[in-house]
């Protein structure tokens, strides 16, 4: 990687945004933020989420994944689920989408590091770095400066060498076996509504036109609604959420604590007859 | 509405605050933030909450009519709490008291509709949404870029067309019945202090200068004290709060959960003999 | 306390911390951010912590001291834990280590008042608070304002008069017993990780290069990790944390909750034979 090709890197926004387990209640993230200032005093800091069940990389990927295209091309993100913090887990920065991210080399950035028109940078050096570096809280010591860095203008390519990464998690996909649609629920939101691994395409696909019943657990539905607002105050129903992806959730209630539905809990799409 | 009475307007002050009942947890909010700021990069953008117990209006209408004249006029306040995302009701935007406001038309702006200064469009002006609209994150996809395009400049008039809103929520306004003055808890804090719907001048109105008596259950208050300091730590206490409300709480203590009140109890206060 | 020592000040960086007690779902904290862009539309606001239990001043001075260095200095740093709002508690602001302190004067502050180099005043002059003042919210109507207009410029010696004060908390410090190191648990964060009253320094100084023992209830534990990544899933750890503290934790577990360890649990270290 050469500064040939740090030209064609989407400049910065001056945006950066944070997304840990640290949850707010310690001040974690304010010292990241007083760092992050202190080197690029004109950066805007935006929150992410804090509230990842600690060590949850699974979650943290998939809320950056979903959440990141939001924000202005060129903005910073720096994600920090770090159980391997003081190892010697690499620190690495990414380029893709027109959009930085930080983090540790553990998953969190899988849904980059798969695309081949990601670029990658292994976070060596130190200049970068606070001088004293903590053997618990790279968050601080390491992500925010860097990404501090990086939103004033240092060019990518000066923040380490150029490395080759492999995803960290077996993506969890959906899948056709025997004619059914076969996913799990990946994620439950603040309102209870549980997210699947299933997109809309994916969805669309395998079903067509044709009927169809979605099965979770014992629970059959048979509609996609085009929104909460058009089922009645405690139906269950699916709908493709915000993220393009197939959803079943509670209107006005919620379906985690009502159905007691884990993580991980497999649905099932057949095609009606 | 014309581009004349535009230039009335409070000029935009490019702060926008956010109300929702998302929580934090889910990078909902951040996407808001991300759609707002990739329209007005120069944006500030502060959270009122984002606790609201889910599709709480009544609370949401509450604190946003408790805070919103403490930012500077001009400011632009965001509120979603929106059981009917992506039903046909109206997206709103409103003019009060020199700030704008922009909700779904649900009765979380209650406290300007009910005054006849309140100036209200109708959100029908499509170029000032995201290009996709989802049909479950309005707040994403129409209240966050409308808002910035109008904290960025874009006068209000041009947001959509004038229309006459009713207000959506009963009211809850206590009033005197047989000499006595009823009213109720409609919300409780942080600190499980208990806040009713009788105002400073309500009750000064009404017990003027003679002695009298606030009975909430079976406890009765005979005094008013000018903050939870002047009282010992565990005394049970009345007072006029900082929203300017009557108040009851425990010093140093939580009076909602030690008393078991639930929102809506009633309150009443008894002249003296 | 003359404007020629204002001179040798710091100036302020615009930078405006709060530390409350308030929790973010009221809105409090929103109003105080109101007010202070109302004075200093420039000002950036960086969240320290709002979830601090209810009156819990020793945890406010902990978190503060740990955390203030990390932003530039000439940063405003409000803390607003305050049983004592509406009585003759006094409102002090401190100038220490180059950084700035607003808070009432009930222990928040004792890190930087221990120390000879603290200068402080006692917040009286009126014409930098909000007009109308409160009884109970004083973050919104003294600390907000003072802050905003100390970090837009007005010099420190002109917020009041100057004033000596004392620290307010027994400060928990650790010390040496019949030959063995005496501390306590004094906070617990989000992770559950114990975090103790003895320094890095403390520690090294008192077991040198000998073997040791540090107990915990029945638990002994008698090496120093350097990351909580060194040691297996589920091993309970020493190690010196990110603030230069002893700490005991478990790894990619919660400590607290696992061990049913309180505040203020004594931890005692033995030189090894």
């Amino acid at each position: 990687m050469s500064s040939t090709l740090d030209k064609k890197l989407q400049p910065p926004s001056g945006i950066i945004t944070l997304l840990t387990d640290f949850g707010a209640a310690d001040g974690f993230v304010a010292a990241m933020k007083g760092v992050i200032l202190s080197i690029h005093p004109r950066a805007q800091i935006i929150d992410l989420t804090h509230d990842l069940a600690p060590q949850d990389i699974v979650a943290g990927e998939f809320l950056l994944s979903a959440h990141f295209k939001y924000f202005p091309t060129g903005a910073v993100h720096v994600a920090v689920v770090d159980p391997g913090v003081g190892t010697a887990r690499k620190a690495i920065a990414c380029f893709w989408q027109e959009h930085y991210f930080i983090a540790p080399d553990n998953g969190l950035l899988d849904f980059c590091i798969e695309e081949s028109s990601c670029l990658a940078v292994h976070l060596t050096r130190r200049e970068y770095w606070r001088t004293e570096v903590s053997n618990t809280f790279h968050g601080r010591d390491i992500f925010a400066p860097v990404a501090a860095h990086l939103a004033a203008g240092v060019p990518f390519h000066k923040l380490g060498e150029p490395v080759q990464l492999t995803a960290r998690l077996r993506a969890r996909k959906c899948r056709i076996e025997n004619e059914t649609l076969v996913g799990e629920i990946v994620y439950s939101d603040h309102f209870g509504n549980l997210i699947t691994n299933i997109s809309k395409t994916a969805f669309e696909n395998f079903a067509g036109k044709s009927s169809f019943a979605i099965q979770l657990q014992e629970i059959i539905i048979t509609a996609i609604q085009p929104s909460y607002g058009d089922a009645a105050v405690g139906e269950l129903v699916a709908l493709i959420n915000s993220f393009d992806r197939l959803e079943i959730g509670l209107v006005q209630g919620n379906a985690r604590t009502s159905l007691a539905i884990a993580l991980g809990t497999p649905i099932i799409i057949k095609r009606g007859s």
